[in-house]
């Protein structure tokens, strides 16, 4: 499905609701970052190790689903209020990662490019 | 766009630059809720009205739209790398809140459908 | 009490239970993150001026009690482990920030000191 | 130092550059999970063992010092707005938590108790 039309049925389900008046997007950075710190939670206590295992869980994968959905949702609907057209931000800012992780420097590195020695 | 071509290209950016290793389920949760935090933190001293208006201000919104984009990559990083089916995940949780908030009872109220009196 | 007192308490309340093992700094600053999360939830929908009334109300502020209490638990955790002094560590900056934000400049002006005009 | 020194002198703080307006319970909360989110940035891409070893690089405990205190203050702050002792609430939620999590059951085991099985 396209990016755009998962929006589409976003908005109008706010818009049924009158949502918007909550969703302002001072609000909705806030949902964004609760939702994102429920899927932290899941991982908190977990090794690397155990954290690659989850996927053989069904109860603990059918928790993430719903959180990776949650936190999906309130940024299509975060970026919609705002104008924002996320599949262009997010090519432009693979293009601009391109160019500031390049493979050569970038490979087996996760050091931020801004602090590369 | 469709999301799955996205996610593909992401995919092959991170694998280019041997990213895996970092790439671990705990760590992206943690990657994605520091980037959630950076909308936060534009947000946290303006009123609603004030964040509504930042679309009017260019330079705010070249960072807003910078950030949407990096939680949304580190959303799919983490979906791709627990092999969950965003497009899926978000559909199904879209359905679910059709029912947990139906429009009569959710019309103007965003009350958590589980502290509903 | 003192916040030494209040840290040992802590630290002996973790060595009982052996919880040694679970709390690396990583995991320690998740934890941390996933209960400041819950403050941000009790108060994503609320206007500013809901939020200050939220003082009347005694559910909710049983509920925002223990939240601050939570995210207090892990930083003292945090700084423990990682044997920052946290007395020092705020007094170092709040001195800091009275030279960062001299009165003059920050009177009524919540900017970034980085930003400021 | 005595915690109540402490915020009073927070208070204080606020009090000398109008920052009332700035700090409602709303925004504080934000500025907390903020605040929190850049240890979590800090640590983030390394391995337990590699966050454990943060307290030998001067250079990042320094940093991690800041990020520790930026999170203190925060919360200070919210407790004192909301009228919250935050001594006593830390207290009785330890109190809680010696109920919550015996020795003989939560010995080696980081399980929240309502999982516990």
């Amino acid at each position: 499905m396209k990016l755009e039309e998962i929006s589409r049925r976003l908005a109008e389900f706010a818009r049924e609701r009158n949502w918007d008046q909550f969703h302002t997007p001072k609000n909705l950075s806030m949902a964004l970052s609760a939702e994102a710190a429920e899927l932290l939670e899941i991982f908190q206590w977990l090794t690397d190790e155990q954290s690659k295992q989850i996927l053989n869980e069904d109860k603990e994968m059918a928790l993430v689903k719903q959180e990776i959905a949650d936190v999906f949702i309130y940024l299509i609907w975060l970026a919609d209020k705002l104008g924002v057209d996320i599949e262009k931000a997010v090519l432009d800012k693979i293009e601009q990662n391109e160019n500031k992780y390049p493979v050569e420097l970038a490979k087996n590195n996760a050091t931020k490019y801004n602090k590369r020695a």
